[in-house]
């Protein structure tokens, strides 16, 4: 409910609720139907029925114009489903299963073709991470922005926290992190044109991958002592890690992996601190995760039979709070910014 | 992840996302401890353990700064706690009983004291609805706005949708709709004095009750055939209802019930044209709710012993979509606006 017609007359949009409903209804219910959701879009709550002997997670996350996306850098289609993807990862980082989508829309300034696209995004990707849309919010704002909330579920006794790493345990991330930060610095440069390792990198930022399947199969084999999805940089989300362990922890520059692509882009820049700059930006959704010396076994078998793509690349210590950085020659580093706040 | 320094530039509140979770955390973390949270605040997600049995409800709500509230008009305390209320509510409307809650916060231009006396006020709330508050978001954004997540369990076959109602049923609403109305306007005036009977009209626009024990009670009864949350008036939400339910519906104008404060305030005014406005104005969060005939006699006797406040105001008929409201001698009324939306 708005305050007076006067006050409200700066926020009007060509677009009401219950189109923009109607609309969603449209393209999310043919990703609704699973058994487990009970009710869907359309009454006063969405109702799910998780699997006996599970508990249910539920995560939320935000995008917000011109702090988390630029309406001239992204299309909606893809800021629609990064809010998707970015929602989900958290359940990824839990060891679940996603279960539904909620989303809540702030409209601001937005006409029929955007919010469409958006919509057409967030429901396609919906799909493929198989979690129905099944409600939200839609309200008038004084700025664009969009709220996820992902409900997912884990077997008791499976779930993966942050808090579970322990002085010996070994440290790995998965995929290739940092490409999320160099495709942001190629996007801002605004080029005409971009070589096909500039695209994909960009495309990284763009629309990171959430790791569901590989959370999913660590967490069933009970591999994972801890484990926490890199939204904010690899250095910060790692911090968090420790300390919600009581523990310390280590990393080594040298053997953060680099891919083909980013090697390309990175070129003659000093190699140190564009790994800096890698482990420090944000958005890569790639899983941090520690392993106890005897499941490292297990996890090895699992990179060498390609089953997933993971690099051991530090370790926990004893030393309470202690985050070490190691560069060249095994020589420590110290970063002015850890990684990236409010994200 | 924000974009580049100088595009946050403008967007930076004196306030970091790991102040306010902590912060939050010092607040919350009181309200935590239930059996059913397996895990709250502070992980990639939190985790609940709904009781066998039962399904799990979610819901979610915004409050926008300048479209839902205006800080010079609403302590922070009452908007955080009113931003927990309307959330639940929606628990409320299907007879489930609230679990847990997530808040995800788009900051803009609120200081420490402001957002410290917004999160006492929803944490308070939410202790007092007993649903902790398990994690949520802080993001910057160019607007302030608060999205509170409701979590809820219902047990299985007891979940009352907004679709039941039939033709023959009869429709109740609890308590006194429009107060809150009329309490916007009073408040909107910005008088430096009011008598005691506006102050409580105001009170009721500004920190709504969300029916909680109303709705479980009626659920656990099973007397609803359909029910509703009141948030953009009686009359809108009343057409969602006869619409989900493919039947239509009549409202008397002069059953709805009118407290001895309203009758003050009202005064003089032509009765009509207040009712009018009583039934369209949004923000009851009273339940509106069809009963078969065969049950009726069972919810009138709560009614007379004083375990529930609700009167019969209308009823639902066959005609499939089509809403009548009656005024003074029986003559049907036309509005020009049922309701408030983009709330």
């Amino acid at each position: 409910m708005r305050h007076t017609t006067q006050e409200k007359e700066e926020y009007i949009v060509p677009l009401d609720e219950i189109e923009i409903i109607n609309y969603a209804k449209r393209f999310f219910t043919r990703a609704t139907g699973g058994h487990k959701v009970a009710l869907g879009i359309g009454d006063d709550c969405a109702s799910l029925r998780p699997a006996a002997g599970h508990e249910v997670l539920v995560s939320t996350d935000t995008l917000a114009e011109a702090v988390h996306f630029l309406r001239d850098l992204s299309a909606p289609e893809d800021i629609g489903a990064k809010s998707v993807h970015t929602a989900v990862s958290d359940i990824a980082a839990m060891g679940g299963r996603p279960l539904a989508l909620l989303l809540s829309i702030n409209l601001h300034e937005a006409d029929r073709g955007w919010i469409g696209a958006y919509l057409r995004g967030a429901g396609k990707a919906a799909r493929e991470v198989g979690a129905p849309i099944v409600g939200g919010n839609v309200s008038a704002a004084a700025a664009l922005s969009f709220t996820v909330t992902a409900l997912g579920e884990v077997k008791k006794g499976f779930r993966v926290d942050r808090s579970g790493a322990r002085p010996g345990d070994a440290v790995y991330i998965t995929g290739h992190p940092g490409e999320s930060a160099l495709g942001l610095d190629l996007l801002t440069e605004r080029k005409s044109k971009y070589t096909p390792s500039q695209k994909r990198l960009i495309h990284r930022h763009i629309l990171p991958t959430p790791r569901l399947e590989w959370g999913r199969m660590l967490a069933e084999r009970q591999i994972p002592s801890a484990m926490i999805d890199v939204s904010d940089g690899v250095t910060l989300d790692f911090r968090r890690m420790i300390q919600a362990s009581g523990a310390g922890g280590r990393i080594w520059l040298d053997k953060i992996p680099i891919s083909e692509d980013a090697r390309k882009v990175i070129g003659k820049n000093s190699r140190e601190s564009v790994l800096q700059k890698m482990v420090t930006g944000g958005e890569d959704y790639e899983l941090l995760f520690t392993v106890r010396p005897a499941r490292e076994a297990r996890l090895e078998r699992l990179i060498k039979t390609g089953k997933i793509e993971a690099t051991r690349i530090g370790d926990i210590t004893g030393e309470k709070g202690k985050l070490e950085i190691f560069g060249k020659e095994g020589k420590k580093v110290d970063f002015k910014v850890e990684g990236w706040l409010h994200s």
